[in-house]
């Protein structure tokens, strides 16, 4: 299948190599990184650059597309050329996916008027602007639409695609390839597990996270 | 504090993107990828390239390096110069990492001769060969040296690294900033709570995920 991930200036690495790490490692998975143009995209904090091997137009049909997030999608969410790009292949993919911010681009191309989605819990309250449900939850599948929440979701949001795609056998199979077996070190990962000064401090402070 | 990224041919991306995603947020980080020769770098599955965008003899004088594994790491067992690199920087930082199979790097460079050390579930008893000690554990610390099991494990490890350098509100807080909440579909992400016959296929077919 035909994996394409799109990139874009001041994405966030991890909302895109996450999912990358789990869907590579389907069998028969072809992955494409393409972007408005094809060479280096820079990341949000300008210290990483990953390459769009292609650009969105010369890159293969999607069976599943991946758009990731961002602390600063203002442009993306008005990119007339993305959206059309979006559109464009909606239907033929098997599966039309976000990660973090990632669902306002989908939600700003027209495509979750109607459907349940997630997004960073510090942006999820953007969606119903464009005709999106927000939904609790960390990984949203409605119809062939899949979102996740924030950055590190887009790792469980791959899983339950790997799943849904080539069963239980191989996606356990590619959870102990990458020994995902998680520990975080707090129980300060969502607002409703992290200590409510945290989550009050990033709230008083959401121009740290997100500057759009 | 000056952070330095290891990359090279063929590792894998989640390796150094994980921890990056991390410690890049930490107050006053400044990093930087670096390999033998700036430039593009392709990464293990060869869709992907992450971008050095200096020579290691051209990077600053880390306080923090992390050096990723990959499934193919014969060259850098054997990498005089990226050996020499890491023993001259050694004593000058705060911490030396690993992710997966890069502490096999480390081991290899002569850093962690009588230090408990962790790698991917597949790799860690290869350890011993370099004078280290195999350790269980997802993240282990011995001195200023700290090593995570397989590729996802860099997370945990970043996490760890980041209340032990500014504190565990600040580590809270990226905490929460990328939503590290993770709820895996299945617990398969260790040899110990995975199926047997999921360890069993990927211990018998090692090859698929180790090619040295």
């Amino acid at each position: 299948m035909h994996i394409v991930f799109v990139l874009y200036d001041r994405m966030t690495a991890l909302d895109a190599v996450g999912p990358y790490e789990v869907l590579s490692r389907l069998p028969g998975a072809e992955v494409t990184f393409a972007a408005a143009a094809a060479g280096p995209v820079n990341t949000d904090t300008g210290a990483l650059r990953l390459t769009a091997t292609t650009s969105l137009a010369h890159a293969p049909a999607p069976d599943l597309v991946l758009v990731p997030g961002g602390p600063d999608i203002a442009a993306q969410v008005t990119d007339a050329p993305l959206h059309a790009w979006l559109r464009a292949v909606d239907a033929g993919t098997t599966w039309m996916t976000s990660v973090c911010t990632g669902s306002l681009i989908l939600a700003a191309a027209g495509l979750l008027r109607g459907r349940r989605a997630t997004s960073h819990w510090l942006a999820a309250d953007r969606l119903p602007a464009y005709g999106a449900i927000p939904s609790p939850g960390r990984v949203i599948l409605d119809g062939h639409y899949a979102t996740a929440a924030g950055v590190s979701a887009g790792i469980d949001l791959a899983l339950t695609l790997a799943d849904r795609i080539a069963g239980p056998q191989v996606a356990q199979s590619i959870q102990l390839a990458i020994e995902y077996d998680p520990a975080p070190p707090f129980a300060a990962g969502s607002p409703a597990s992290a200590p409510p000064p945290i989550v009050a401090f990033l709230r008083a402070n959401r121009h740290l996270i997100m500057s759009s």
